[in-house]
C-alpha cells in the first residue's frame, strides 16, 4: 500500500478519520460497523466504506472494521509512524501557544526551534524551545532534519519568510498568516486562516436576527 | 438583499472573497474584473461570477467589480457592520494568543472577557483582559450581549462547557479543542481542528519520501 495512489480529497479526510478512531480506541471500542461510524462522523456509510475501501478496505461485511489495526494503518498513511520536526517562525503570542500545545507532541510532531527577529525574545525558552534569531534558519533546518516550517508571523513579512524556507529546503508550511501563501508543486501549505472561520460565525449571527 | 437567502456554501465562501478585497482594498486597487480575481484567487471566473451574483451582481460587464463596493456589501453579508461582542472560555496559551490577536480586534470583534476554573488565573489581565470565574459565566453572557463564544479547554471539558453556553443563550461557538462539538440546529458551530491540518502536511512528507 503506497500513499501516493490515494487521491488527495481522500487524504484530506483522514485525518478526521483518525480522530474519531483515536476517541475509540481510547473509550475501549475494538469493533464498529460503518454504519456506526457514519452516525458518529455525520458522512454516509457509503462514503465511509468508499474511503476505506481505497486504501484495502479494512473493513469485513457483518464484522465492521477493527478499530485499533484502522487506526494504526490510517496513521501510517498520515506519517504519523514516523517523527516530524517541526519549526516554529514568529515567537509572538500565537507562535508561544502552538509551541505548548501537547496534542501535537502526542501526536510524534517534535519542535525542535522557534525563530524570531526581535532581539529581546532571541535566547528565550519558551515552553522549553529555544528561540534563535532568524539568520541561524538556514543552518539549523539543514543540521537538524527539519520536516515543516511554521509560519507565525505578521502578514507583511509571511511572502520573504515563506521564500527563504523553500530556499532552505522545508518542503511542508502550516500558514497562520492571514494571507494564502503560494507555493510551487513541489512544496505542500496549508493555509489556516483563523479570521475567516470566526467570519463564518459573525455572519450565521446576522441571519438569525433576521430571521 | 438578506443573508438569509444565500446558501451556507456560498457564505462559506464570503470571508475569502472579502479577504482578498480587503488585501486589494490595501494596494489601493478600484476595478478588478472576474478574470483577474480568478487568477488572484485561483477559483474559475464562472464560479466568481455565481458567487457575487448570488447577491445582486455587483459586476458590470466590461468595467469588472468596484473593490471597496463589493469589500462593503461582503463585509455586511458577514455581519461586520455590526460590532460582535465575544468571550474566551479558556485562558490557556491557545485562549491567551487568541486574546491578542490583532487581527480580531481590526475586523470589529470584541473579546470581552475570559473564563476559567484555575483560581490563580481568575482575576488576572491577559493582553487587558480579565479572567473571570466559570460561576459567572451565566451572569456575564446575559448582561453583556455576548454573541460568540470560543471554546478552548482541553478536550475532556469541552462538550459539557458547551452545553453550559447553549443554555446561557449562546448561538455561535468557536470550537478549538480538539473534538467535533455537536450543537443543536440553531447554533452554529465551527471546529477549528488544529491537529487535522498539521496532519495533512505531515502525511504530503510520507508521499514526498515515497516519490
Amino acid at each position: 500500500m503506497e500513499a501516493r495512489e490515494i487521491s488527495k480529497t481522500v487524504i484530506a479526510r483522514l485525518p478526521r478519520y483518525f480522530r474519531y478512531l483515536s476517541e475509540l480506541k481510547d473509550k475501549g471500542t475494538e469493533r464498529i460497523s460503518s454504519k456506526d461510524l457514519s452516525k458518529l462522523m455525520n458522512v454516509t456509510a457509503s462514503q465511509i466504506r468508499q474511503d476505506l475501501n481505497n486504501f484495502g478496505g479494512f473493513g469485513q461485511q457483518g464484522y465492521g472494521y477493527n478499530v485499533d489495526y484502522l487506526h494504526g494503518e490510517i496513521g501510517k498513511l498520515l506519517g504519523l509512524d514516523k517523527p516530524h520536526n517541526l519549526i516554529i517562525c514568529g515567537a509572538g503570542s500565537l507562535g508561544t501557544a502552538l509551541a505548548g500545545n501537547p496534542d501535537f507532541i502526542n501526536a510524534g510532531f517534535r519542535i525542535k526551534a522557534m525563530f524570531d527577529i526581535d532581539p529581546v525574545k532571541i535566547g528565550k525558552f519558551l515552553h522549553g524551545i529555544e528561540v534563535h534569531s532568524n539568520s541561524e534558519l538556514e543552518d539549523f533546518i539543514k543540521e537538524n532534519d527539519i520536516d515543516i516550517a511554521i509560519v507565525a508571523v505578521p502578514v507583511n513579512a509571511a511572502n520573504d519568510l515563506k521564500d527563504k524556507l523553500i530556499d532552505h529546503g522545508i518542503r511542508a508550511i502550516w500558514n497562520f498568516s492571514n494571507t494564502d501563501l503560494d507555493v510551487p508543486d513541489d512544496v505542500a501549505v496549508e493555509n489556516v486562516h483563523l479570521l475567516d472561520s470566526l467570519m463564518k460565525l459573525s455572519c450565521v449571527k446576522v441571519q438569525h436576527l433576521d430571521a
